[in-house]
């Protein structure tokens, strides 16, 4: 028992399953596993998998592994940057399981803690870039800069096919870019804009890290109706005229250098600012103000297009999550230091710059240009290996750029000793001062004078902001977050220990390959298990959410069509019942999506099926399937459909968002699928983070396997993120996970995760009908509730089921997705049955209050689902003219724990309202006077 | 600003700060400070300390220094044991503020989530020994069995004089007892107990790991009258009948192994149980269940003579702290592992233990004993270095007893290959099972029956359980808590992250000196840092609590008078104004107190301590002066008063409790001090953890140096602790704040502590009048507010006023002391003004409430004071009857934010309600039954 994590991170103890067993009548586990899971696509073998071994084990283990990595000081810079992380954000946030295991904040009122920051984090990118509308975060600087060539490119509603460049990108940005635009017909040049040109991107700094002066190129691209796209350093942009004043529509970058650690490339919060007229175009969230039923103020995230919403015919993207942990750490780090802070903290990493800058001048070195904010390029002939080996030697990583070139890059950790070093290295004298390098003076006090970037400044003070943050949120760290098909289950705090290690967190994703063994041999690890897991042949750990791996799946499916000279092939397959990035990915590589019928109890029609792939054989490119469905089924003709797909010339895509209910019992590459994405913030317990960070690694059949994401730092291109390996700093808590769960304990969650949903389907049955069951009457890891029988009965609406489920201390399961007016629930294994219990008579309980409405003993319109949630100082108010008490709303479940209950602190928020009035960032204070 | 930590730690910023003079009417922080400080005691020149360096910088500088150590994994044991911290207790409780800066739990309603965790580990340590009252802990097992030697000498009221051992206790442990035996007169001696024999010590194992058949001497020893006292291993204890079993009256022993890191010492928490009638002569804190206003259940600290409230007269230990936060994670530890886990964990040490005796004895080896729990010790004829040698070669430390014995300790961390690996090194081979070499069987099925034991079995639960708990309690990181003489300042994270790296959570205290450079130099650099603040020559960091520094200083004192042939000097003055340890701690060094007066204004009656000095000059021992006055005044007599007593052949001791008030102004040295202890815990930035740890260092002079705690582990003796550096692991918080801050930092936290504690007074006094000003109607770093003008016009208790602070979402400051019906603030310099301002509001509308019962427009027994703490669910109910608004009564301040309201768990705790009918552990299930 002690050494077995899989007793720690499965919820239920044996005598509950044994309950919970007896209460669907089923004599063991294995029985509801064989009436729930189709024997035909049963995996009949465990699974090869190092055993399993205890939480002091693993971490010792994996500190072996990852020990092997060197961390040298990095000057490498190209868009990653050694950073001080305040140590009063590392433990409040960082560490803090009230922020990292909170879903992503589409319930507002129980997200009002991080919708807040998520705020802070626009306005502060409103404020760094000039332009007055930021999203609250996209996934990194390389997808960030493709997203504004897809705003642009929709802009224009598809009709130019050029992008210009003003100057050089870095290698990697350029590649994802490239990668992007190809499937889209979308040519990248070097030049001028013309009347075909979409986008110009202006590289501010460009990748030697030169400041030029880009006007004239950006009037032309003006006259010429072209998006002006700046990909801004944001540390450099406080020593910089705004974007939007030099003429930018658009701005982006990737704010890692503001307080979140390298991490071998990720993850990262990427910004993405632009002008209005582009802001309904703009993919990702976007945090908006509203009001609540009270009038007072309260946040909530904007255009909801996105996500289980997001509409697959008017799709922008297939961005859903965002990297709202990091976004959230980012903006906590300027309201740390706060505007002056934020101008000093530039001011020293441009002297150290401008400083080697002068020596290098004086010396006679050439450089590649004289504005610069954190970078030094110099050329030494012949010598650029010889010299960064020399630094090597001394502790010092910089930048090779050619045989003849290197670039040195400061940050916010260098110091005084490392310039002498790196000076004395080019046989260069640093002068004590210098005339400051950059393209312009600190900003002036009008920069951020927003009174929350000023008011934290003490630890104390910031220590309890960021706890009084967390604590108008609800997560997992409090109560069960039933979320279908989002799979919140535990985040251990053994998993969650390794990303804080300095071997994790500080090393450069272009490290040199012999600096980072352990992370090498840490991935590969991953690479095989997870195949193991999913039966293919290999998987690519680049993708940094699902969707981009939905992308990166379809891409290689893509390569390999045309790698056998079959490049016509673009047709996709896709059922009706799929989640809403499906078509919205096949879209961004170029296919043409062709619905495939479902019937009514959400199965896929093979008639229909077998139909399409053989009237568009020609050009059939690919099938996209969830497995289990959006619907929760094991559809048991999967292999069926997998073959007819295949005998037309098409690849199967599987959607891997329900793996939870397959790992260990089936797997895709066993079910014929060619790809399959992973959700590792789902399944492999990467903690949802309010809304980001996620990995998205994709499995393939060996056929595929020339075709996944490539990288320019491992000498091959095709990438699908900025660094090589995504977000390699938060793969050990999957490695964690898998090393500590062993086969048997992954077989054992996935059984428990099928138990613990069939019992809430058991127990709920009655209230609220269970749609789409499978055989044996049996839902798979999750189930949808049908509120609408309320709807017809008592006129309440499944929000109102929802938000009343706020009052009883939960977080509400996914609302109207797959189904409209439907609840889908996923307990998932972690939840123990007490906490089933408690949310089941939750369930029952306002299925009882709204009886009530039906039988007229509760007004329709005053009552307690209708009002919900209900605020403390609503209930405290000297008035109470509800015909139900002030205990009925805020204990229902007659519990009295007043100190463990969650007091929402809005009432319901209204949606409507804040998208007819947009109010996305907090305009300055001057602004606020005028 | 960026790098300057004293900006972080200190609250006001620079605009408040000139607010705050100017509410005070000077020009300059300086002003305030010549007007606060007399100039005859201000010191003339900066501290000589390092230069204040960032976080990231001081981080890296320790870092530096504590990578120096080399840990290897131990089998020493002797007292000291790995462990397997569970990573939930460490992320959510070890590093969590919400636990870590709590204060001690003096005020019930807002620390029942701590008072629950005590409660279980009372719960524990009643079930591990059979016996039915235990304390809330001890500081380390050699002061627990010098405490329980004196309830012993305390139940025989000082008439018997003789200690028995029964067997061998661990050196350092025997040396602590002796050490505080000598003073009162008492011998330790082996043999048998007489008619003089205070207590029977049975040492459960003894020093070589053996349980010897104790039960004649025991007999003998009831017959005589004696109190059996047994020090037992709890772990042991699950493979041990109890000791109530086995005849013992008290059981104590350290609860390090249940889940606390080594740490190179400490901080653990000992344990200590009782027989019912010795309950009232424990010493240190114990929690009791009693009422609250509305009759639900509430936990408080039962029968408080203790800390401010410890009656100088009465007291029957100097214990002030406990070991709150190592208690509360022994306690989640066993909740994590529940008894089933427990017993698990403590069979499989015992198998090691047991295979390779059975394999020592096959080989023919010599042994100490058959019947061991976790330790065999061999004998192997002049090669035990040799052998000790050949096992750190292999990563592992053993025991060396003597030239011809070794002894080799199991614990949790294990494993298989240790056991073949020391096996071999012996020459032995470990058989695959060995008949259990324990005392008894493992506890049977009865054993910690409690629900919460058996509740949070899965690591979702246990995390929910901790922030259920945290939640409950109100702490630093919500809200000041306005302490007055505890300096509740800033713990900042950079402090903190240190004590949870290896290199300094996993050295056993008796690792070889070559094994912790490190650890040496940083206490070194402590050394002469804390020398230089306080102006003495060396300091010893021995002492793990306040109390212990007082006793180790005084017991200088008493062996620097003998040494000087003068052991007759036994008087100690102690001024009438004086804190309730000082006479407690004289009189455990046999020292008689004779009382020196204060005048009204609480400062010490000059005429009258040199008429006491010249009395009792043939035996005068010390004078125990605090300094600033236990009134918050620094007098100005005070060069006059040491000068009196040393011309009287006296001593000066000087508590320095209040050193907030000096560092950087002024140095206890200087004034003339002998001696003083320091609380790093209150000036230094270790956190309060709920009530303890603590660490009480004490400065002397160099004639004192010869004088100061030594230890067997140093070939020295005297020791006042169980590890040579008490609480080493916690060090490095203080370390870190004198190198972050340097000394212009700390003397500005002085400076701004006392602008604090000025502005409050200031603002209160006219609704509070304040007292014991100093010169220039200034306080020092705190003030006393007399709330007894509020008692005679409107009836309002200090406790009232206490108690509605909580409904503002305070902590009430220190109730009744120094005089009672007063309340005494101490802000510290980490509050910034708008928490000052929000305190101040506060106590200002409580005033105004108080006015409205004057004026009879609130009745005196139905008002927002009286009624004080007002819950939720009283909040809520059906029912209100009270002449003021629930509104009134959850919001006074009028600021409406719920969402971070702190919400009391329950009213008004009935404390003489629970001391009549003592409830301090839960019963087991079946005795709940019966």
């Amino acid at each position: 028992m002690t050494a077995n994590f899989a007793a720690r991170h499965i919820g239920p103890r044996a005598d509950e399953t044994k309950a919970m067993l007896a209460a669907l009548g089923v004599p063991s586990l294995e029985t509801l596993i064989t009436q729930a899971v189709p024997k035909k696509i049963r995996l009949d073998r465990a699974l090869d998998l190092p055993p399993a071994v205890g939480e002091a084990e693993a971490l010792a283990a994996l500190g072996a592994i990852m020990s092997e990595n060197r961390v040298l000081k990095s000057f490498i810079g190209a868009g990653y940057h050694g950073v001080k992380v305040p140590p009063v954000i590392q433990r409040n946030m960082f560490e803090n399981p009230a922020w990292y295991t909170a879903y992503t904040p589409y319930q507002s009122e129980i997200s009002q803690g991080r919708l807040e920051m998520l705020f802070h984090f626009q306005t502060l990118v409103t404020e760094l870039t000039g332009l007055p509308v930021a999203s609250a975060s996209l996934l990194d600087e390389g997808t960030a800069v493709a997203e504004a060539v897809g705003i642009a490119w929709r802009h224009h509603r598809s009709s130019r096919n050029r992008v210009v460049l003003a100057g050089q990108l870095h290698p990697q940005t350029r590649d994802v870019v490239e990668t992007r635009a190809e499937p889209l017909g979308m040519e990248i040049i070097e030049g001028e804009a013309d009347d075909n040109t979409c986008a110009l991107i202006v590289p501010w700094a460009d990748t030697l890290g030169v400041y030029h002066d880009h006007s004239a190129a950006i009037a032309k691209a003006r006259e010429a109706g072209a998006i002006v796209i700046f990909v801004a350093d944001p540390l450099g942009l406080l020593l910089s005229k705004t974007p939007a004043e030099l003429g930018a529509d658009i701005a982006v970058g990737s704010m890692q250098r503001f307080g979140v650690p390298m991490g071998f490339g990720g993850p990262h919060a990427a910004y993405c600012a632009v002008a209005d007229k582009l802001t309904r175009l703009m993919p990702g969230r976007l945090v908006g103000q509203s009001k609540d039923a009270h009038g007072r103020p309260g946040y909530r995230l904007a255009l909801q297009t996105r996500e289980q919403h997001i509409r697959r015919d008017k799709a922008t993207s297939n961005i859903c999550t965002a990297q709202a942990l990091l976004a959230n750490m980012a903006a906590a780090y300027a309201i740390w230091h706060g505007p002056e802070g934020l101008k000093s903290i530039a001011a020293r990493v441009n002297a150290f710059a401008s400083r080697l800058l002068e020596g290098a001048k004086q010396a006679g070195i050439e450089i590649a240009g004289d504005v610069v904010f954190d970078t030094v390029t110099l050329t030494i002939k012949g010598k650029a290996k010889e010299l960064a080996e020399k630094a090597e030697a001394d502790g010092r990583l910089i930048r090779v750029i050619d045989a003849d070139r290197v670039a040195i890059c400061f940050d916010e950790a260098s110091t005084e000793e490392d310039l002498t070093a790196l000076a004395s290295l080019l046989g260069v004298k640093a002068p004590a001062e210098a005339k400051a390098a950059a393209p312009a003076a600190p900003r002036g006090d009008s920069f951020l004078t927003q009174p929350d970037f000023h008011a934290h400044r003490s630890e104390t003070e910031m220590m309890r902001y960021l706890r009084k943050l967390a604590d108008k949120d609800l997560a997992l760290d409090r109560a069960m977050i039933p979320l279908g098909s989002c799979t919140m289950k535990l985040n251990a705090a053994a998993e969650m220990a390794p990303v804080s290690w300095n071997e994790v967190a500080n090393l450069h994703p272009f490290a040199p390959e012999a600096h980072t063994p352990g992370y090498r041999r840490m991935i590969d690890d991953l690479d095989k298990w997870l195949s193991e897991i999913t039966g293919f042949d290999a998987c690519s750990l680049q993708p940094n959410a699902g969707s981009q791996g939905e992308y990166a799946g379809l891409l290689a499916i893509r390569h390999y069509h045309q790698a056998l000279g079959q490049g016509e092939r673009d047709v996709c397959l896709i059922p009706t019942s799929a989640h809403g990035t499906n078509p919205a990915s096949a879209s961004m590589v170029g296919m043409r999506v062709v619905a495939v019928r479902c019937d009514d109890d959400g199965n896929i029609d093979f008639d229909d099926l077998k139909a399409k792939a053989e009237q568009h054989a020609e050009r059939l490119a690919a099938l996209m399937i969830t497995y289990p469905s959006t619907h929760g089924v094991f559809e048991e003709g999967v292999r069926d459909m997998c073959a007819v797909v295949h005998e037309n010339g098409g690849q199967v895509y599987l959607d891997g968002a329900n793996l939870n209910a397959m790992v260990g019992l089936s797997r895709p590459g066993d079910l014929g699928a060619d790809v399959c994405h992973m959700n590792l913030h789902k399944t492999f317990c990467i903690p949802h983070g309010g809304g980001g960070p996620g990995v998205g690694p994709i499995g393939v059949k060996a056929h595929l396997k020339p075709y996944v994401p490539g990288h320019v730092a491992l000498g091959t291109s095709d990438a699908v993120s900025a660094a090589p390996f995504g977000s390699a700093s938060i793969l050990p808590i999957t490695w964690m996970y898998i090393r500590m769960m062993g086969g048997d304990g992954l077989k054992l969650a996935t059984e428990m995760a099928i138990l613990n949903a069939n019992y809430i389907a058991h127990r709920l049955k009655e209230h609220y009908p269970v749609l789409y069951k499978g055989r044996n009457d049996r839902v798979a890891h999750e189930c949808i509730l049908d509120t609408r029988v309320w709807k017809d009965r008592a006129g309440v609406s499944v929000e109102d089921i929802a938000k009343r489920l706020i009052d009883y201390g939960f977080h509400a399961p996914t609302m109207s997705w797959p189904v409209a007016g439907t609840l889908m629930v996923e307990p998932t294994e972690s939840e123990p049955k007490a906490e089933l219990d408690r949310f089941c008579d939750a369930m029952i309980s306002i299925a009882k209050e709204a009886a009530r409405i039906e039988s007229g003993d509760l007004p329709k319109d005053d009552n307690p689902l209708v009002n919900a949630p209900h605020s403390a100082d609503i209930l405290v108010a000297d008035e109470w003219t509800h015909p139900y008490s002030r205990k009925e709303a805020a204990f229902p479940s007659g519990s009295m724990e007043a100190a463990s209950k969650y007091w929402p602190p809005v009432s319901r928020v209204d949606n409507v309202a804040g998208d007819r009035n947009l109010v996305c960032a907090c305009p300055p204070v001057e602004a606020m006077a005028s």
